[in-house]
């Protein structure tokens, strides 16, 4: 008898969906195709000649230890490297807070494992990062999306949507936010917003996820405090990674948390894949105490901005009029608003004929708005490129207005 | 208001405990200490010079695609060199059957969460993998343990506790086995009782969980069939890793499943930490591709086989009469039985003081039983070592008796 496996499926699995951003990124081999839709950062900002001789310096005076086990906990060189680095921006945390991760996606969802029951609330904004949504909903989550403003999540509807779920006796765990250069809206959380939120969530007893991958990746303007500084409660529990300051194909993050939430973060991820590839954790440490991240880091700033400018430059050039699209500060992304009655999940098949992608911005709505929405990646694609490619898009825009 | 994290978390994190595997190689820092607990392969077994030379060679040939996102699939390198190889052993497998994972650790955890329901059954031995049983655990399944004979899991009692669960109503998802060199018991199943357990396994319309991270490892006897290979029926999931035939600092390790598996598992995967780590799976693609596997194998092998041959002869040599152990023909672990009235729990706590550890056996029942059992590692240690630890650990028993 052949299984039929769809009986033998968990909830999780029948409720699940193919990521759309990987999925588009398989379907882009065409070597003609100009993708703005993957969120990866530029291969010239890998330093190659440094992880070479690091590495081969690590396996000469470590090897036996890279290539063994680690510690859940993550290599203590790399723990060393994390919490100078935090200390010496002002961050007072200690062992106690750290937790590395494989990847943030892996703390993404180990966070949603340990505090999401089946049927319990996370309040996310409109948009917010995929993979965030996918964790939560692989975990069971429902989830309320909270509108912006040009600051980021709106206060005010933040606190009418907890009253109500209050109301309705809901369960709401955390709220997840990512306040610099938000993935896909672009938008930086100003401290002042970020005080509001972080109240709200003190009001109503909540924890908030911040999610902070692209906050070193900083063009113009002033810095926001992290919200984890803002709070003295220890509410606040933050996801930093090096797939965007370093190289995404090392797939190691780290998480600052309160330390009861640190200690059940590392018992889940015992079960989850034990410890992180320890090899590359060792590369990392070494690349740290070289100083070498934060002169990468300059070049990285500088590249992104001048593509990101560059992509600016080309939209005021050839976008039809009626299109919007956001002026991120840092990061990796711009977000695009098409007239209201445009469809982009629509559009989006016309584009890749035309050998142009994106991801359609729906996919970043929990509640299935923002579908005159796109997100563009800037940090890819050289200059070049970029402008084929706006020009691509602009005709598919254009063509279907 | 401080946050009480307590009313916060999930029933999973509620029930999480920490790995006592885990927990003891934290305590065992005391360079005094010979350690018998960790399943550690030998440092020794490292290729650290290939990997050296092959860690260069990707980085200046594919520097930009190994520190890059990669596929959640796996790497398309990697992929080919594991169906080539077990094409070449004989088994009919494709694209279509296969995922990496970020060590087995996370395809125990994954498959769980694809297949379990908070309350499911999950059928295991007594003893089992404590960390298929903390995955499982974790996911919220019930696990109901088969004892072994000197063949390991028993039909007869297999169908008996089938049945029961049936009349109870209960749902049983799959059947967890390690049919080589089980861990900890030692013990290979017979291809006759691979079938029996099968055909069991039909008869219920259950999934089986083949973990078999070991197989590579075998000293001597004739190679019993995979379960994945007898399996007509596509309900087998056989997990493989690099682990312990290559190195653990890596973590990857792949599965071979029913495309129906394969998918939802990939999709989990996304969630999960979006790809295993890239440069790492370049690296053992290249290793595979010169051929340096099967040639490290044999080294790997021939090592432990002489550990273990060592170790057997302390043990005849230093044990006390009524201790019984297992004589694996492969694998990396011995069991020990003491006198029914022995507390290997206990005698922990002694041993640690006298320097010399082990896991104590009862974390491997799912049933709280074993508490005379204790699971000892003989990969790791040297032979000098070995004859030493095996000294200490006869004296603490023979006191205690």
């Amino acid at each position: 008898m052949i299984p039929d496996i769809s009986t033998k499926l968990s909830l999780s699995a029948k409720s699940m969906k193919r990521s759309a951003i990987r999925e588009i990124l398989k379907l882009l081999k065409d070597p003609e195709m100009i993708s703005f839709a993957g969120g990866l950062p530029a291969p010239d900002s890998f330093p190659v000649t440094e992880i070479k001789e690091i590495s081969a310096m690590i396996l000469e005076t470590q090897g036996a230890s890279a290539l063994q086990y680690g510690t859940t906990e993550g290599e203590a060189e790399l723990r060393e490297m994390l919490l100078k680095r935090h200390n010496e921006k002002g961050l007072s945390v200690g062992h106690e807070n750290l937790a590395v991760s494989t990847g943030s996606q892996q703390a993404l969802d180990i966070l949603s494992r340990i505090l999401i029951n089946r049927g319990d609330y996370v309040i996310c904004g409109l948009p917010s990062y995929l993979g965030g949504l996918s964790a939560f909903n692989l975990n069971g989550a429902q989830m309320e999306g909270i509108p912006f403003d040009e600051n980021g999540m709106r206060a005010d509807e933040l606190e009418k949507a907890l009253k109500k779920l209050k109301d309705q006796n809901q369960i709401v765990k955390f709220i997840y936010t990512i306040p610099d250069f938000q993935n896909p809206a672009g938008i930086t959380m100003p401290d002042s917003r970020r005080e509001e939120i972080l109240e709200i969530a003190s009001k109503y007893d909540l924890l908030l996820v911040e999610d902070s991958p692209y906050r070193d990746i900083r063009f113009e303007g002033k810095e926001q405090k992290l919200m984890y500084e803002i709070d003295t409660e220890g509410r606040v529990i933050t996801l930093f990674t090096f797939s965007k300051i370093l190289a995404p194909g090392f797939r190691i993050a780290w998480i600052l948390a309160n330390p009861e939430i640190i200690e059940k973060f590392l018992m889940a991820k015992q079960s989850a894949d034990l410890c992180s590839p320890v090899f590359v954790q060792k590369i990392i440490a070494e690349y740290m105490k070289r100083g070498l991240l934060e002169k990468n880091l300059v070049n990285t700033i500088s590249l992104y901005k001048s593509r990101r400018d560059h992509m600016l430059g080309c939209f005021e050039k050839f976008m039809p009029e009626g299109v919007k699209w956001t002026k991120p500060e840092g990061g990796l992304f711009l977000f695009i608003t098409l007239p209201e009655h445009m469809n982009a999940d629509d559009l989006l098949e016309l584009a890749v004929k035309r050998n142009v992608a994106y991801v359609k911005g729906s996919v970043f709505y929990c509640n299935d708005c923002g579908k005159n929405t796109m997100r563009i990646n800037f940090s890819y694609s050289d200059p070049d490129t970029i402008t084929k490619g706006v020009k691509r898009l602009a005709a598919v825009i254009k063509e279907s207005m």
